[in-house]
């Protein structure tokens, strides 16, 4: 496998941190076998856990009042692929890919898909983009694609999302991802029940070309770009839609995409209760779909997310689709996309040292005092030694950024590729 | 009928506006005939519209921290259904009331029916209590009721909720109202799943108890007084119910129970579209649930919503029970709910005034700028006049809150009911 | 005076509705005169009214996702001022026009300026820009401007604070409006008070060459740009600007730019009762800066920050500057803005009718009631008629939007100016 | 000093996790050294940390719908001060108990003040109580307290705050904190500016009664029990007072007073900043004033604010006063003030371990990603050995709960303090 990361560079890097994580992790092992818990096992967990790492995320994002690029920006889906694999290779919490269509389009697939086995790199959910017009477009996107009131609007927005099927089948995806922007701006501009059928329908047309193995997922967001209603507005509606479509429709959830102060924890049960979780979009928020890294603002609810999974696990048909999904403006997105895998797979461990047996008797009991506790008990311990362990096992970096920082990663690319100017974000 | 305000006193008030009230109701006939409007349809429409007075709404309110009552507090639901027709005979747009049991308990129920009949009053949906403990209770609802861990609570909460509905058969009621306070303080402290589990598994008990011609009303709220999780959390876990439950259930929309800045006449719409539209509990609210007069806040909401439901009307099986629902901290109850009716009506009659062919085609040809302000022409109409001819014409006050106070209401009852003292709120 | 819309079309327009004015005119002021309010009182208080337009308002807004350019978009500043005297020829409510630099700027001042006077235009507040970076600028403003850590940043932008100042003066502006993209994505990024203590040194230097009959206006935001922090995040922080400034400094209030559930009106009341009410950013919005047509989402809310306004005139040195500020993603922003400034004097006008006599003896009485009643009174008043009258007798439209349609502006600019490829939004 | 818990329980609990504490005191240590920080000088700072505990926390709290008493319910001060003690007993974190008058008014305060002695307690600040009316009072507080239209009535709770600062002197406290709940719940109801004038001049009341070595702590809060607008709604305007006041005057900061998203630590500090950082009202809450325990919700919230407090350290005139102010709904209120005391005291010495050299470099280099890391790698230390350790020296458990529920006083308290009856909260 092509390695962008020098291995020399990364085992000097992981051999001066070598000891210090061996007495980290024997002490944290010795304090989970008291609790019964064999450390090791956690480790082999972590280590099997994956999430999917968003193609457009390595580039800097912005917002609608500026855009500031970084150096060394990927220039196109290749350039994202070497980027992705950077953080794979340092963090081996990332082994696919997810794609945007137009953005990530190339005329050789077998090339792309090459590229991504070269670099280690599968491909996960595709997404679909109806809420920009692209160049040459018949139908312009400005009042909705799927719940557009024109025909012809939503059959282009239809054709494009098949066309994403097709794609992602050449590169042995398994899921499409539908987020649309499609929504209103004023009280009466669009009728709810009317729109919410033209996209019930357009959906139908695409569930129909769905390949039996693959699931579609719907995603739900309360504004923005829409800013009074929009269509997929919350869970509520969002399994209307994957009920209305089939057994392959399932709902996805975006951290960032909720009304203030909502449970988002308890919306992930009822999913996974009706059969319905399809997976997630993870980054941290504390205003809006701000698509922080992940973790950075709540991790807490990041952790309690994680805990209604892991009590889930083993469920029949229970296999939600974990992907990132943020907007770098301000950080290298390499290096938050590595912070953010690993304060995912941070979650998860920590989830999975919650004593369940414990928790579940003091919830039958009415002691929610130490009901709670056994949940924080989980929740304070410091997992960081089992997380540097399992990537240093799979051949990971102890310590991703300090590595990545030590490999000169960023300053090579930005000698091979172009300047972007500082072009301006959408509008004030 | 028996009639509370005196015929005189009423006569005299109405009489003082006749003058003025011709003149503003020609001149808006006037005007609205321009635009192809019979103000006389509109008006017999309004006088037609009725909603339900909550018999405990006539009791002044509290907080946790404190409760002021006011003077001439209602004792017992004798004395609330005496002020209920007050309402009633005023605003000629509450001719039902709803129960809340156990506070409205009596041992004789003709006895009750007979005075509600001799008052012109019937019984709208009963309201049962599990958020509450009663005295001599075998088992207390500290750790939830329909939804508690425990068999023998759910059981009495069921118990309870299937008295309600024999208590409503012998008033003539035609439906049941279920809302919980079930839910947690605590991460942990229950497990979202099973809880939801155990309170559909109750409510199905007490939906296999309800008569033929009944409906069940189940309510979301997002908090209070459960502040971490509550069971029916919102409008997507109400639908569930309903649509678990059987054809018999609905859900019921309280405005003040959602996340701050959602979209509620969005949701109004889905669960038309659904079939499963309950109702409503009117209030209004800024920050959470703080039961304020119908439409003070944000009367433009209000409009919204019954543009949707004057949208639907006529569609097949669309019947959603209207009832308020507030809590009269610092006003008279009798004259918050007498505006509250009003303001009700208004928007009522408002929608009415929305040109929906004309909005329809502009939401067709994507013009925003005209679908927007032809619904805002409709809210900006002052019908004023058309609500007070309706009241008028009906035999009620053209100004009811002038003719209340003209009445000496208040007075009269405080020199018969004992003063309450001023007992304090929950708890700080 | 130049004038874009055929004078032709603007009378055939009005005459059609020139009858039914007078008929509600006369009718309102009847209604009217029964309180005591002389109708012509207060169509001449609107007639004097003046809400500034800004430039950039004139072009198609966007959202980071995307920009869906309208037809006839506006190259420049030249461009923009005979859009903006399309919106003040039909409203006679928007006399003149807020400007942003770099995006306004000219090599002749002069030019500018006459074009503006040709065109009946005045030169409202200057706006700066230091939350874009421009082409061939020496230092990012990626991590902050005026309270960048930098000392060479910090100074480029109070240069460019100052040439606004330069460029205003010339122009006969007499106020500098200050709004930073300033702040923090992540927990620790910034030192907060160091991070502030930089902003007020560099804010004084602006202050410094602020001319004597100049103000400056600071405006605060809670979020976007910046998405865990802002350097001026509410109005307790920018009220600490304007009184560490000094008595040329005031705080600058845009109604999108508070957290969920505040009570902006409040606001207005603390920083008028203060002395450092500067002025507004009307606009309306249902989630964040959402930057929606001012009163489309909440007009009472508007008409309750104008009831503070009229309740402090007549104050000393009450004099707040009155600015639309918004984002016209799928409107004709010409249409958005005419309905906007027609919107803004609605509301004044309806605060013209609040009987404040009556309403300070309720508060005073505590008597709820009938003191909420007593602003309700005053915002149920359909003021079109007033508000129709006053543009008439200036020489504006009755109905602006029909008359600028029926003009054909934006037909005829679309055939002039070129059309603007669907460029895309800042980013995903 | 008397022992509530039984010493021989307390030291058998303690030595069957000696051994498992010194291993993992010795870890950390050892982890920590590597960094430079020695482990002990922590453990002393923890060590010298308290935070007052209210009196009023130690009973059971509840909501407007329902209060649901537990067994043992203190009856009196003097019960309550006992249940004060075994927090400080178990937890060495609260050796102060903030007051309630005139919940806690007693007749002999030398007797309150000696029985605090001997229980090891010394009395924080005082909280007066003038949202609530009282047997016999002559004005009501329905209308307002301190801000009331009423001479009458202002004057009534300007006596009462003063009598609460006699009784504080007695007692040994050094402050007065006020929080009224004064506001209003509909538009119109109240005038925002003479509401505020008429507040600060019964506070300059109260403060000119002030002894000079004491401090009076204003607090705000955006709404409950007001609804519309409360007067201190804000820390803005709680600035404006503390100002106004002068030098003795500080602002306290609940943390559930705020609008939702709102950035607390922000506002401590720019409270630090101006030098009006009064003090805190530590809880955690996830919908509005919720109440819970401290840290129950979002930990890295109560985090980040410590960090602000550890930053500040040392500033001249820097003495925030911390007591938590929670209700206890569902647990035993003696374990949610022990583990809050705790998570307090954990929030603190996550602080105090952050890299505060490395942080500021980070800062200023704009370092986001390692600044944020910096802060992070200090939340994330699982510092439960040192507060362990620090209880454990100082006579406390190292398992508050488990001591506590092993020694049994609650079933002890509950033989001897007769039950509540289950009396119902204040209203729906």
């Amino acid at each position: 496998m092509e390695q962008m990361i020098d291995s020399g560079v990364l085992s000097a890097e992981n051999d001066k941190r070598a000891k210090d994580l061996e007495a980290d992790y024997a002490a944290l092992g010795e304090k989970l076998a008291r609790n019964g818990v064999n450390i090791d096992d956690v480790t082999a967990k972590v280590a099997a856990y994956g999430v999917a790492v968003p193609s457009w995320g390595v580039g800097t994002g912005g917002t609608r009042f500026a855009r500031f690029p970084g150096s060394g920006e990927p220039r196109h889906i290749f350039d994202k692929l070497e980027d992705c694999a950077v953080i794979q290779q340092l963090t081996r919490a990332t082994p696919t890919v997810s794609l945007h269509i137009p953005w990530d389009k190339v005329d050789d697939l077998t090339e792309l898909k090459e590229r991504g086995t070269a670099l280690g790199l599968g491909f996960d959910a595709m997404n679909s983009n109806t809420f920009q017009d692209q160049d040459g477009q018949d139908h312009s996107y400005k009042y909705g694609s799927l719940s557009h009131t024109d025909a012809a609007t939503r059959q282009q927005a239809i054709d494009h999302n098949i066309e994403c099927i097709e794609i992602g089948k050449a590169l042995g995806s398994k899921a499409l991802t539908v987020w649309i922007g499609d929504g209103s701006n004023f009280p009466g501009q669009s009728h709810f029940t009317k729109q919410f059928e033209r996209y019930l329908d357009a959906m139908k047309s695409i569930y129909a070309a769905l390949p039996d193995d693959w699931r579609i997922f719907s995603e739900h967001k309360i504004f923005e770009p829409a800013f009074y209603s929009t269509v997929v507005q919350d869970w509520g509606t969002n399994y209307l839609i994957a009920k209305e479509l089939g057994p392959k429709a399932f709902c996805l959830v975006d951290l960032g995409h909720h009304a203030p102060n909502v449970n988002i924890e308890m919306i992930v049960a009822r999913l996974i209760q009706f059969g319905k979780l399809g997976g997630f979009h993870f980054n941290d928020s504390k205003y809006g779909d701000d698509d922080l890294d992940t973790g950075s603002i709540d991790p807490f609810r990041l952790f309690l997310v994680f805990n209604e999974l892991v009590d889930a696990e083993g469920a029949e048909n229970f296999n939600p689709a974990h992907m990132l999904d943020q907007s770098h403006n301000v950080t290298d997105p390499i290096e938050s996309l590595m912070r953010s895998a690993v304060e995912v797979t941070r979650a998860y461990a920590q989830a999975l040292l919650v004593d369940r047996a414990a928790l579940s008797a003091y919830q039958q009991e009415n002691d929610p005092m130490m009901a709670s506790e056994t949940l924080k008990d989980a929740f304070r311990t410091d997992v960081g030694p089992i997380l540097a362990m399992a990537r240093k096992n799979a051949g990971g970096a102890v310590a991703p950024i300090a590595a990545y920082r030590a490999a000169g990663y960023r300053r090579k690319v930005s000698g091979e590729r172009p300047a972007v100017s500082g072009a301006g974000g959408g509008i004030v």
